[in-house]
């Protein structure tokens, strides 16, 4: 029998998990320190709850699960696994309005489950690190969570990375002015969207295919040419993002001209972005109207969070006011931000962006074992070096000194600790410290100071 | 459509979250003090992975997810929600075996689902954690892990809890000298098992009906009743434990004679409890050859950690050298104890021993909107709080200042911050205090230091 995970699936041994929990411990203080409060659903939901949620596609890719009893043999599936963090947000706002407070903001990090292809970075089981701030309509909203998510990225090592940020009136409104009709602007901005790969030929091509004009498209190419990110060699610097702000909010201005709901969307932008100053947002946000975001439910800000090294992005997310209440009947306004977990993972791994002591970095110092009498002694010792803070191993057998310390090494372990029959006649320990060789010998009440002060 | 989630599931709000967390976070520290390490693994297993592996009542309590595409209206099922923490452990201490360890010891925090039949305390997906040590016979292991787990309990708060200690090959022993067949060594545990509930006739009875005399039962129930342990006062005291181990040691010591198994079970007992002396596990534990478990895993030593308000127990383990190695057709070692998290959130709960800054606890201060003109200073005043490590929310709409103040009030955030036009004109910020209704006016400078100190 294969003993390999399931296909698409991953085991995290102690350096990988120890390396999402450095990335997700940083996530939550962040979130919390903006006022985000932890959410956790089940794994699955009633399938009822998931099914027709997530348009065709979606419904293939979701993990069904047999009625369980007697009905197992119709094959009927009465559960499904948790296909992304949203649709329970808002069951949940359903369920718990008269609990929840007025403005609802929450952070939930868990793993969700698609029947996709697995390949490179695609998994089956993926973590989903979602903030949604419901209840507000307020652009305070935006900008806070801009402002988190920004944080986010800093404290993790990031320096390089650019908020795109858009707006869907905006885009509606441009599509309007180019002369692209209502009903063909799905179409547009699914061939809008390839301008980088397929080029402005490409893009008329697949207007006129549609059965749009290619004057529309060379239209739209033309504003998108004209407001996109310059390449600055420095992509933090805050002139220059507030210069191409501001330069490309005049030429949308000028580009909408009357459409009033174009304009308060320029407005919006400007707003969101002038807002965002006073935090770790700044200087890293660029208006950007080429920027489309696939998911149709978004119904205002749009943005998404890039680096120069990765295709595709960090993370995205956007204002999505008529889906929260989609269980109540009423419109709920909401602004969400999800951080792909397993992308942030994929780039610090490259670029090692994680701090050194996360490899093998599970213990500080290991107990050896002198003979099979002091066990006792050496258990003993382990809970005062415990006590002293320290994470501290005890080798289980009585075996040779030599293969103790192979054995500690081999597992980076920095330190050793032997209570030998002199070292007990003096009330010392030795401590030995494995990449330099050096060995002391120690009171046994100042071993927990001593090592604290050699530790890495 | 219900927005409550799936029968035997529940959503965990802020405060449920924090709760968990809180217990985690203990069990996290401490068993990484112990030199244990973290290991995820997937939620579902390919699905010949778990069949069999849980006996024909485990099997059926199985949730199986139907295989994706095509394949998936025959109903056919190819994947399976995982049931335990084991069999993960065994696939992967079989899978990566050359990366690992000689000694792995590995704690393991996840969900398991079980298509049970839910009940008060009995759920469809609750949380399991394991620790395991897998690859040694020596006992240093199991006075470790009763270091460890009693540490938690320890530090979770919990200061009358009993560890009961057993070892199998006692069992078998005493049902040998008792003259109880091999065969029905399983029967006769389980009517032992009740004894609490049946009483000596109760065993007496099962013991017949099985086909086991009635010599046996009365003479195992003697001895059970003549090793039990007393219902002291204070089940902490160290004396009063080691008394009562010395005392069964002696009578079981006397019960087995000169069957081996039985004298090396007696033997390894003693000293399991020795070795725990310089640990937390001091004076916790009660020899207790009443103790059946019923997993038919084990091969040495079983425990179990009681608390007088619980019936069940908080969690449980033992030795097994027979299971982790499954996969690899050879006997590992592996010796663990797994804690039931809800369990201890059900007994914290009702035992109010959760920290009072818990509920309600997300925000330590709300920053209040002066006015619509005053958003951008609103939130720079928030990041300048954030960054002196407070969880800081932003009121994000204008609106009374008295409506902003009962918002803070009915989510329990202690203090409010007011930048009106005097404080901006003096360079100030007012911050009241929502439970003495307390205000002062503070420079901006030094509002984090004025609130730490204020802080809960």
């Amino acid at each position: 029998m294969s003993t390999q995970p399931a296909r698409g699936t991953r085991d995290f041994l102690p350096d990988d998990v120890r390396r999402r929990e450095h990335v997700v411990r940083i996530v939550r203080d962040v979130y919390e320190r903006y006022g985000f409060e932890p959410l956790e659903t089940p794994a699955f939901e009633n399938i009822e709850m998931l099914l027709g949620k997530y348009g065709d596609e979606g419904n293939k890719l979701i993990f069904k699960i047999l009625r369980r009893g007697e009905h197992e043999v119709t094959g009927e599936a009465d559960l499904a696994l948790r296909y992304d963090l949203t649709v329970p947000l808002a069951r949940v706002v359903a369920q718990y309005q008269n609990a929840l407070p007025k403005f609802f903001k929450r952070y939930q990090i868990q793993p969700v489950w698609r029947a996709d292809r697995p390949a490179r970075g695609r998994f089956r089981e993926f973590y989903q690190c979602d903030i949604d701030a419901v209840g507000s309509t307020s652009l305070v909203v935006e900008a806070e969570l801009l402002g988190a998510v920004s944080e986010v990225l800093a404290r993790l090592g990031f320096d390089d990375f650019r908020v795109r940020l858009n707006h869907r009136q905006l885009l509606t409104a441009l599509l309007e002015r180019a002369g692209v009709g209502e009903k063909m602007h799905g179409d547009a901005l699914v061939a809008l969207d390839k301008l980088d790969r397929i080029g402005q030929d490409g893009v008329e091509e697949e207007f006129t295919r549609r059965g749009i004009s290619s004057e529309a498209a060379m239209t739209l190419v033309d504003v998108l040419r004209r407001t996109a990110a310059g390449s600055e060699a420095d992509p933090g610097a805050t002139e220059r993002g507030g210069e191409h702000n501001k330069r490309v909010a005049g030429e949308l201005e000028g580009f909408v001209g009357a459409q009033q709901a174009g304009v308060d969307a320029v407005l919006a932008l400007t707003t969101i972005v002038n807002l965002t100053e006073g935090t770790p947002a700044a200087g890293r946000i660029r208006i950007d109207p080429s920027l489309a975001r696939g998911l149709s439910y978004y119904t205002g800000a749009i943005m998404e969070i890039a680096v120069p090294d990765l295709a595709g992005s960090l993370g995205g997310g956007g204002r999505y006011d008529n889906l929260v209440g989609m269980f109540l009947g009423r419109e709920v306004p909401a602004c969400g931000f999800s951080l792909g977990l397993e992308r942030i993972i994929v780039v610090m791994t490259e670029r090692a962006m994680f701090p050194e002591t996360i490899a093998g970095g599970g213990v500080d110092v290991m107990v050896t074992l002198w003979n099979e009498g002091s066990r006792g002694e050496a258990i003993a010792l382990a809970g005062e070096l415990r006590r002293g803070g320290l994470r501290v191993d005890v080798y289980p057998e009585p075996d040779r000194l030599g293969r103790q310390f192979k054995y500690a090494s081999s597992r980076n372990v920095p330190f050793v600790t032997i209570l030998g029959d002199d070292e007990r006649a003096q009330g010392n320990v030795s401590i030995k410290d494995l990449q330099s060789g050096d060995q002391a010998s120690v009171p046994r009440g100042e071993a927990v100071t001593y090592l604290h002060g050699r530790r890495r």
